[in-house]
């Protein structure tokens, strides 16, 4: 089994937790090695669930903290074992999982080894799945067989944000729009009706449809609508009877998931609008004392973040909750992805000054 | 080896052809059926080549037409054996092949042995792989290795036409119009270019389209321009580069492949259009005069034929090239496939009268 040394630097712990390959389904590996590192320290209280680990301190506390990553990456493509590299001058580790989000998780290993009597309570949250449906995530399991190990006053996602806090997510709806016209052979095409053509209505609303900005607590959020998908087409001579346009509808998070669905099928009056995917996004939670605490500790300026992250889970159980970690968000899921050993070192710097 | 009885009335010789099975690229055991019936009749000279046979009389007569059927049919699904069945009142037999062509084979094998001594010679033509990829269609092939077997004054192809004369027929083009964008996490769609939204002018412009009515030769032929199929999309949430509409121009005989070539251009103009198919169209060639003494002779009132056949193959020779057969085009490769008795047996009789 392979073994991780937590007295090892952020930058090393994090090239040993990297070149421990974990893709969504194959994290117990690293979760083994993750859980030997703390399974028998005293300050802690460690649970596992499959390849989930939470580890808690137990001090006494006014106030409780959770900080949280996944293990598991996207797959592997050449990017494995890591190496170090030089980007602008700056010395970076490159290889898959190095921004999403093993750096963030080795600094919270060696956190969770090192501050043993933090002035806040601290739950370390572990888990396997993120990369893939929701169903399977660990934290969508651990909230239905242990909603009570989620408490705490503050959580904080270590996403990749560059080292700087990003405040929220905005929400998703996904949704297929369809035309539905009547086949024929192409030779006789007025004797049926072609579904592609009558889906140029949804195309020009795409293109015409200008996305808000919306400024939630005091960020700024942008939104968009757009196809992901168009198929339709049956053979090169029949007129297609049905055309499906998948749109993605990425909101502020002061729209709520009935609003969401609403501004769809306002959008598409007129047409068949079925939602298959939506996932409301988190307020910032930075009017949170707490919260606003820690932006001011770690020095940061908050930021909004555009993609939906497990902090919309915190956010719906009434918890205010944040990104914040290493790596820079365009490069994850990139073959080139890699993190500058600086960020590393800040957010490991931010979270003890924070925590001690 | 099935064999066939050409002693049969020309509706139970479709049914004993109909019920050998020959899907494209199957023909041999009806070939070999077909073959056996006429290698040796003496008033013919029979030259077969894979599964094409073709049959020749040499009296000697100032004038020749040639009269071909293809032998395969498209895929059988649960339609053969034949059986008889009445629809509206009439007689009819239902199976895969009874429209698409083989009543019209029937009918063609029957005269073969039975006419003599025509007053016209005749080539007769029965070839495979007809509902296929035109390289491997049995005529395409002839043509590269026995041009002179196509030399006529006229050319009759049994395709369905409700026992009508259906002359020429129209060309068909299709083209792949793309538009280019970039690709995007649609979390930050500013980032990257909607190719789906940029083929929104493509899908206005297909459906605010007109297509023409040419009259050519005394026949009006509808033209028709459609997408027949849409594809584009990566990821649910990944905005897409790349976003491809087929479309499929059917023109009039009237207007050569690259007139055809550049009216799509020009209606797509500003878009990548790539032409992936292109045949032409056949004049109805029904101001010939031995054209227009056959339509007298069998009594018909020409029509035009929308979809493309292989009349266009000889009217590309220069030979004039009409379609005439039982069965109604628009059950063609239908699972209700279906011809009535009475077509079958009128153009048994309109052809005899003509050729006697």
């Amino acid at each position: 089994m392979p073994r991780l040394d937590p007295a090892l630097s952020s930058v090393d712990l994090t090239r040993a937790i990297c070149d421990i390959p974990s893709e969504s389904g194959d994290e117990t590996a690293l979760a083994d090695a993750m859980f030997e590192v703390v399974r028998d320290l005293e300050h802690l209280d460690v649970f596992r669930d499959g390849d989930t680990i939470v580890a808690r301190t137990r001090n006494g506390r006014a106030q409780r903290v959770v900080i949280a990553g996944h293990i598991d990456t996207v797959p592997i493509n050449g990017n494995v074992p890591t190496r170090d590299v030089e980007v602008d001058g700056e010395p970076c580790l490159w290889g898959r999982g190095t921004v999403d989000m093993k750096a963030g998780v080795a600094v919270q290993l060696k956190l969770a080894v090192e501050l043993v009597r933090p002035r806040l309570d601290i739950t370390w949250m572990w888990y396997d799945h993120e990369e893939v449906e929701a169903d399977l995530n660990g934290l969508t399991r651990l909230s239905r067989t242990r909603p009570d190990l989620f408490a705490g006053d503050l959580a904080i996602l270590g996403e990749p944000s560059n080292g700087q806090v990003e405040g929220g997510c905005n929400g998703s709806l996904r949704a297929v729009v369809r035309t539905h016209g009547v086949r024929a052979h192409s030779a006789r095409a007025w004797v049926g009706e072609n579904a592609i053509h009558m889906a140029a209505p949804i195309l020009t609303r795409l293109s015409g449809y200008r996305p808000r900005t919306v400024e939630v607590e005091g960020l700024e959020y942008r939104e968009g609508l757009n196809a992901v998908r168009i198929g339709g087409g049956v053979a090169g001579n029949v007129i297609p009877d049905l055309c499906e346009v998948e749109i993605n509808y990425r909101f502020a998070p002061s729209r709520d998931a009935a609003g969401a669905e609403q501004h769809v099928r306002d959008v598409f009056d007129g047409f068949e609008v079925e939602v298959v995917d939506l996932a409301e996004g988190a307020r910032p939670g930075l009017d949170a004392a707490l919260a606003q605490e820690f932006v001011a500790a770690v020095g940061a300026v908050p930021r909004p973040k555009y993609g939906w992250t497990d902090v919309a889970r915190f956010s719906a159980l009434g918890i205010p909750a944040v990104n914040y970690g290493p790596g820079d968000p365009r490069l994850a899921h990139h073959d080139e992805e890699r993190v500058p050993f600086a960020q590393i070192e800040d957010v490991e710097r931010g979270l003890r000054a924070w925590l001690i």
